[in-house]
């Protein structure tokens, strides 16, 4: 997965004229809106800036933006059992990936989740997961493409009963947990769950991040957002540092702020090997998990605004 | 759940004129295409023949008729389980009740039967249940009505998935086992399931029998269809025998065809009392779970066609 | 199952040796530790105090004691879903009712459970429950004696898996929510109960309360422990007051230990209506569900052993 | 696992004397008991014979035998859901897999198979699964090994609960389908189930074949159980021909009949490829899940008995 480094910045978007013909897709373009911040990116020597490919299956045409968008996984109680500060979140976040039922959630959770989106006017996305409320769908699973696209099917339908119960149509799908992780790596997984999505409505767009799944979609004509993590630690080639090593996390507040607003307005990203890597990002996930957490989402949605970031759900960029 | 005796079907059909106003659900009127059986049954003392206060919710505003819907149980089986002959009732039925994952069947089982029935033109239909895979859905549960109303939406939701997949639309809602006997006699899941259909599609149809979730259905305003059951016997208040009690089932083929066709065409089944009882009729639901219900299924839809009855889908009636 | 008054307090206690032959299920006889505050008791007028028939069934042949199990329910955490501090409880209780699975729990938390009683020496109980986790267990279902029966074996069985693999033995079945609430006021779901338990492992203990299954356990030859609660207001009948109404709960720390205290010391219990109502109790449950409820029943551990009482497990009373 | 080809056979058994001190675990020697065929086998070039060093971990310290135990998966049945005929193998088999509520089986059908085997004397044995009912058990799943060695547990802990009910023992225990496949090549799933049959009981015997499981389960103190296919081709290294490949299933009833005598009686089995390849097997695992296999399965025993082979259960041998 290790990308080829491409001039993809300076070419494209000091010279938008020169682009490829405009994606069908693409929902807004930014192109005169450059902060200084920008300016100053994109006139620096490029070579020196890691660029993905990923970024052709973006949602927008472009690298940096002064909208984005701030999601979260929501709804993931199920019965008695309380997960999350949905409360909390709600009032921060622009998009919410509910759970459906397989991995976490269920009808009373989804039912709640989204009424309380669509009171708030937070968009809603399906956050599909595998079939494995024990593992929290986190556990790999060696599910054939049929297997895949109907579990999909199933639980975005499921959700979208609540969301035309409620009012709200369904903004996007983000597969949850080791689903979105193997949909990413492997292209079976990946056309599956496209597949899934271009069948029961092609104007659902996929979160995702750089890899299979963006691909996939992007080739049935579904349009991709990528997601940033403000509060996670990148690699060189633009993928996530794994949790289980030292320093996956940011938990410095005031880092996690400058980084979201550094990813946001220049489209970039300091790694862990200290390179400053593109990250195309449309829609940064923050998480509810501890009362530490939402305070932290909080602040970032702060800052961007501070720093004249509008923040706006996918539909809206 | 007596009902009063009335005399409907005299005062009704041979002087259409004096009904009240039609209802706005009313489908099709077929008054007058009356056979020779309806008039003879009309113009017969109707004192001597019990009638069911149902009639006012069904689907049409007649108790006789020359069209009819077939409708049979599909995709119950899951995973690696079999059940029933789903191919065999797919060449006679004109409606399917679809298991939707809760009590029966599974994402492969339902994208499979959602796509046989659009290449055959059967109409689809959710079938949901209670969410108890390992009593089929036939085991009393005493949920909220939060609960059976959010089961309900979360399960049409799924099915609705499949449909768009397959691009076909819902048909109808037939609640399955032990919740559609609860939602005919207790107020709170009737309204339950009524306001999750409302809630999720209003020109969703009711497909039940008489009782509290056809008078809920009707007063949020769907079209409610009647079910009969030509292989049952019935109790002379229009209810079935129930199945632990001797002759619950008919199982004589040509007394079910012929119960069949008098159903349809005068509105009119013979109790097993030996009283002539109103069963106002939209769909007869049929059986696959062994061969020889397939073959009496099919026999069933030959003499109702030979009778001059058009066999045809809920929503065409 | 408002039980007849009888003076079986004065004939008991005073006259042992009139008894009844002592049952083989009797384990222990504190006749002659008998407290200040039971001869009080013991001389008062026996008619003023409510005596309940279920008394024949208890552990002990006695309303008193100076020992007393203190029980919690543990273990019904689930996959990624925590619930209860565990931990906490631990430090206080004797015997544990650990979830197995079917309404809460999961083997991980099966094992680490039985691991954690092994390691303090809390005895371990299985806590069976419904087949729905989405529900808790809490929501009434309709079974067969043999669905009741069986599912009761499963989970004892199961349960019994770890406490092999941890070298203990399981104490005693305690029969969890809608199950537990079902089988104490239905004969034929505690006749289940009871039979699965002797069909396992007779020289299990049933915790339950006074009703249907202590009675079906006694006569199937099993000990019978009896639960009282220090923290819920009792009903003149000796049966609690429902959750649903006001003043079911007691939360002044002072008076739940106090109403602890006399439970044991006294066997008596002050109903809501202002009687003294006799409650022959084995074992106090308490409950971890709250960071509260956690030191109140710490507190009112201290208050029993400064009381004089022994806090110990079921099978050593 | 291509195993290194060895002399076992010359070497092992026409030399006993000679062998590695016998294991603690060997049921039965059958040193003296070779047939002409195993004398011809074993007088043969043995270079022109693979062995699989998998012998080493078998039940019984050599290759062939006259007694034999015949297996099959029973009690896959599941609420409504009917699968393979059971009572047709029960008068065949002498050990029964049985299926613990993961994959297949729920409390009922457990109780009822458990009851059947007791009635006849076939033997009963654990056969846990993934829990994933919908996937039967038969899809990948990448587990801790804390959740294999758990997930095992509660299934032989609630197998060995009706076991009791119906006063018979546990003899074994066989993992299903994809359990079972990755048991064989992953160390961790091997020991995770080992450990899990150690620590419930270390008299229970592993059925399983050459691969990891065998050793760990053998390193653990635990008895192993071989089992042979008669119906299924192998490969030269010994092991099977996936059921995805053409001839993997041996369908004539004189072609299985004959291996299965030979596999017995010679230890050896003819491979896809034309080799002659040592098969240790203890017991011939069977099926019954079509009326034709059932019938196979009937006159692969009748073929044994007339062959002078004892059909004996695993803990007889």
């Amino acid at each position: 997965m290790e990308p080829a480094p491409s001039r993809h910045l300076k070419q494209g978007y000091l010279q938008p004229g020169k682009n490829a013909p405009p994606s069908p897709h693409v929902l807004r373009h930014d192109r005169y809106a450059l902060s200084d911040a920008f300016l100053r990116a994109a006139s620096s020597e490029s070579v020196s800036v890691r660029s993905l490919p990923a970024s052709r299956f973006a949602l927008r045409d472009m690298t940096i933006a002064t909208r984005i968008d701030l999601a979260a996984d929501l709804g993931e109680s199920f019965g008695c059992y309380r997960m999350g500060d949905d409360q909390g979140m709600l009032e921060i976040v622009t998009s919410a990936n509910v759970a459906c039922g397989f991995h976490a959630g269920d009808p009373r959770v989804m039912d709640r989740t989204v009424a309380d989106c669509a009171a708030r006017g937070v968009a809603v996305g399906a956050h599909p997961g595998f079939p494995d409320l024990v593992g929290f769908g986190r556990r790999e699973m060696d599910l054939s493409p049929a297997e895949v696209r109907t579990d999909v099917i199933y639980q975005i339908g499921a959700l979208q009963g609540f969301a035309r119960a409620h009012g709200v149509g369904l903004q996007h799908v983000a597969p949850h947990g080791k689903l979105a992780n193997m949909a990413v790596v492997d292209s079976g997984y990946a056309d599956a769950v496209a597949e899934a999505v271009a069948a029961i409505d092609d104007a659902l767009i996929v979160l995702t991040y750089a890899g299979e799944l963006a691909e996939s979609a992007r080739r049935k004509g579904l349009r991709v957002a990528m997601a940033g993590f403000a509060d996670r630690a990148y690699l060189d080639d633009g993928t996530l540092v794994p949790r289980s090593e030292p320093g996956a996390l940011v938990t410095d507040s005031d880092e996690v702020v400058s980084r979201g607003i550094r990813m946001v307005l220049e489209g970039i990203v300091r790694s862990s090997g200290g390179s400053d890597v593109h990250v195309r990002c449309d829609s940064i996930v923050v998480h509810g998990d501890t009362p530490g957490s939402v305070d932290l989402s909080r602040q970032l949605r702060k800052g961007l605004t501070a720093a004249g970031v509008e923040v706006t759900a996918l539909r809206d960029l």
